[in-house]
């Protein structure tokens, strides 16, 4: 006997986003962040990731802003790149990934860190005014952290902070919630990871769900 | 003062290890089945996934055994295939993600099915000895299931069934292991994701750490 299920994507979207909001505590969220929370929860697969979420005052407001205007979108991965969902941006935003750029590997030896750092140092072009997502390495976090210590480093508009991990995931985004050099949201402490982030960006772009 | 913070991306991966390997119970896993187990909960950044994990016998000998043939990954999602890091694949295995093939939409249409499930039609002329890999959509695995009930399907040498969520996740994940059509691996209920399943496949590509 062929499985049964439920086939209609529309649909497994509106019972997915139901159950949560039946069953995650989402009342601390303003209008603008809760569809950002709802969207994380469900890309987590886990109601309580809601306990974790922080969200400066005013940074879905900014964030999307930001993407009406046409900032691009700077992930420190591809699979956060890769995830989002290019028909939902609201201006063709690009999507920008640097982490295979060719001068990767040299700015990385240079600098004595990761490849993942190194890249950021790519993103300064395009830095100013544009949506940061971070969703993997601690060590770009930091580095951006570090970047935006300068003050003529230019600044983006909003920072998703979502590294991952067991070292340095929950120390990075501990210092991006301290410093807040622009509006942000992070997840505290270990947990985080580039379909979280991606959930982040799908929702700041479009407000459907 | 800028962050000092640990900038030596295999010294990360080594405390990372061994930080999962001090707090998390592994010990009901295999010596192919832990490293799996490991790469895991550190894609996860979550301490407690090994009480979810489910290996059916053999699955982590079965699945490299697959690889080092020269098997190529299916995957359910760009988010996946695009997390696989290429250089730890043992035989320039093909990672193949047919989601965005032109044919795919009237499939779906076709077959009154999503998207990610439709998908899978195009695996069949690759499906015979591959390593299925499964982060994304229920939809999918619940389609796959249907596929192998046909026994002139072609049979994957193993499943990695890790789709997430709220609708179904839980649903045909239970069912993979009910079936076991293959050597399978699983997260148990609505936790799981494409950073969990890649994790998956560079675990079983490679034993480096």
């Amino acid at each position: 006997m062929p499985y049964d299920y439920e086939k209609d994507g529309a649909a497994i979207y509106r019972q997915s986003f139901a159950t949560i909001r039946a069953e995650a505590d989402l009342a601390r969220f303003d209008a603008n962040d809760e569809p950002i929370a709802v969207r994380m929860i469900h890309a987590a697969g886990m109601v309580g990731l809601e306990r974790h979420l922080r969200f400066s005052p005013g940074f879905g407001a900014t964030a999307r802003a930001a993407l009406a205007r046409g900032a691009p979108v700077l992930c420190d991965a591809h699979m956060v790149s890769e995830g989002v969902t290019r028909r939902r941006l609201p201006a063709r935003n690009d999507v920008i990934c640097t982490l295979r750029d060719p001068a990767v590997a040299d700015l990385a030896r240079g600098g004595g860190t990761t490849r993942s750092a190194a890249a950021l140092e790519l993103w300064r072009p395009r830095l100013a005014g544009a949506l940061v997502a971070i969703g993997n390495a601690p060590t770009a976090l930091f580095h951006l952290l570090n970047m935006l210590e300068d003050p003529a480093c230019p600044r983006p508009a909003a920072i998703i902070g979502c590294p991952v991990g067991f070292v340095g995931a929950m120390e990075s985004k501990a210092a991006l919630w301290a410093d807040q050099p622009a509006p942000c949201c992070i997840v505290e402490g270990r947990l985080g990871g580039s379909a979280i982030t991606v959930a982040a960006i799908n929702a700041i772009a479009s407000r459907a769900e």
